[in-house]
């Protein structure tokens, strides 16, 4: 499918191509080298293997090119997010459990056909900076947390305007913060890290019990616990309260550590809107009640939420790629 | 007292001046305008009013400066460090409760005599600069937390090699990150802080039953803690184990959320050194344990104690007042 969003005809020939990558399905945005959106394109992802990946990001560049009359050498430079980490630096791939990739040169394999520069960066950080890219034509905005909640959950930093990512690519994996000591085990290994409370898994698991006997058939999601709340299965609706209260606290933490303007909650489970939003809320609008400092600090305006509809990975990766030719 | 640490003479008569300015003494430093260090000097800080606030402030900088055979005149520049919350643009002081000023313009009374620009920080920041600059001498060093923990607990960040503030100063101020919902109440108003789990008068009070079981007369402090827990007193022991343990976690998360290199602790507390540190180091030892991800971020050496007798706060007036000259 494609959609013209501003097909408006652009002399220019040259196109900046922004990627963000899923492990079922890739965003492929075609812009102008001033950024203005020319086209967008949603396309499978393939992870049998290395090269069937490949091949299925190639067609998928090509189609959105061809749509636009450009071909694989108007391509001016590359933006692209991943779930997993990332060298910035090099490009390359590591842990993309979804995508199937344990060490990939991303950057190289996608530099070399369309002999443009690449810049790789781990979706979450690339959403932040969409996100900030857009609040920030709405209002001076410095200092960004932009929270990913999803099979995990994770934040992504813009801190002076640039994205931070810390000494070894691993700032805002706030996931992995260890909470209870005798807590869940945690994908990572270790027990009672905050995914294990807060991510999509970690609210099917906590509502499993409540939807079994709500006679909710397994396997079991977060999609299926908020229904259920929704539903008025009371069971499930106070699991979802305490991971609300949860989260609450971790963006309380985030704003006391990064003191930043705006927490800006995204990913797949956010997708439940109201549903998910309206215990956070609650929460943090008790925890404005417990002092002055919190008042000032947690401001209504300061916590929103991120429509799924607006694609904010492309739009990080369309700018790392304008920033990419620029360098 | 005057200690002349660096008295080599010195054809430059410009110098620049430190203060670290406390509750009960200001530490002055003397420096000349390649941050050599001249001459250390520390005066009693009076607080019974701003105008004798102000005279023992000045009274301190002009002994230091005879003590080179300086004048007023040859002031290049001004860094002070206060224990309160500054508006670094503007230089005034607020909430300085252990200085009596509620709202103060410091960096206005201090410049006007002197007519010198003059910076003015919080304290944990100014030393979170000192301890950034004297380690990135030993290695290369990018990001870096220093922890005070004394009356309260806070985190001053160095991001990027510059000081991180965050949009309203108030980034690293951890003591309030609200742990527990029903804990104690925090001097800020709320309950449950980390600063009622972790800071001298939360020690004191954790404590203060096994220390009057122990025979120890009030008023208590953390110092009579770790003295008594060094002496054997298993109680004491046992408080001093879970405020290490609960530190130890805080350090994970600063780690997890800004994954800085380093993680320095100082203040007020830190002076009872092993008695302090060991139940720190112990817990984080156990967390390295828990996952790879842990083993891998948390390195035993990314964890110091920062002596006492090396006023890293100084040594942060120094090059702040240092950048000064240079804007």
């Amino acid at each position: 499918m494609c959609n013209a969003v501003n097909a408006r005809a652009d002399s220019h020939p040259g196109v900046l191509v922004g990627l963000d990558i899923g492990g079922t399905k890739t965003a492929v945005t075609i812009a102008n080298h001033q950024r203005a959106i020319l086209s967008e394109l949603v396309v499978p992802t393939q992870v049998a293997s290395e090269a069937q990946f490949m091949e299925s990001i190639t067609a998928g560049i090509n189609a959105a090119l061809a749509d636009n009359g450009r071909g694989p050498n108007d391509v001016l430079a590359i933006g692209a997010g991943v779930p997993g980490q990332v060298d910035p630096a090099t490009g390359t791939v590591q842990h993309a459990v979804n995508l199937n990739l344990v060490e990939f040169p991303l950057g190289e394999a996608l530099g070399g056909p369309y002999r443009a520069p690449v810049v790789v960066e781990n979706d979450v950080r690339l959403a932040a900076v969409g996100v900030y890219d857009t609040l920030r034509q709405q209002a001076p905005l410095q200092h960004l947390a932009y929270v990913s909640v999803g099979t995990g959950i994770a934040a992504g930093l813009v801190l002076h305007g640039r994205l931070y990512r810390g000494a070894n690519g691993m700032a805002g994996e706030i996931g992995h913060m260890l909470l209870e000591p005798d807590g869940e085990r945690c994908a990572c290994g270790a027990r009672g890290c905050l995914e294990t409370l807060v991510s999509g898994p970690a609210i099917a698991r906590q509502a499993a019990p409540a939807l079994r006997a709500a006679g909710f058939q397994p396997p079991y999601t977060a999609e299926h616990a908020f229904t259920a709340a929704s539903a008025g299965v009371t069971a499930v609706q106070q699991v979802i309260q305490r991971v609300g209260r949860t989260l609450a606290r971790a963006i309380q933490w985030l704003v006391m550590t990064y003191d930043v303007e705006k927490v800006v909650l995204g990913g797949g489970v956010t997708r439940a809107g109201t549903a998910f939003m309206e215990p956070v809320l609650s929460e943090l609008s008790h925890l404005r009640t417990s002092s002055p400092l919190a008042e000032s600090l947690l401001l209504p305006e300061k916590v929103q939420w991120w429509p799924a509809v607006v694609n904010a990975g492309t739009r990080g990766a369309i700018l790392l790629a304008q920033e990419a030719l620029a360098a």
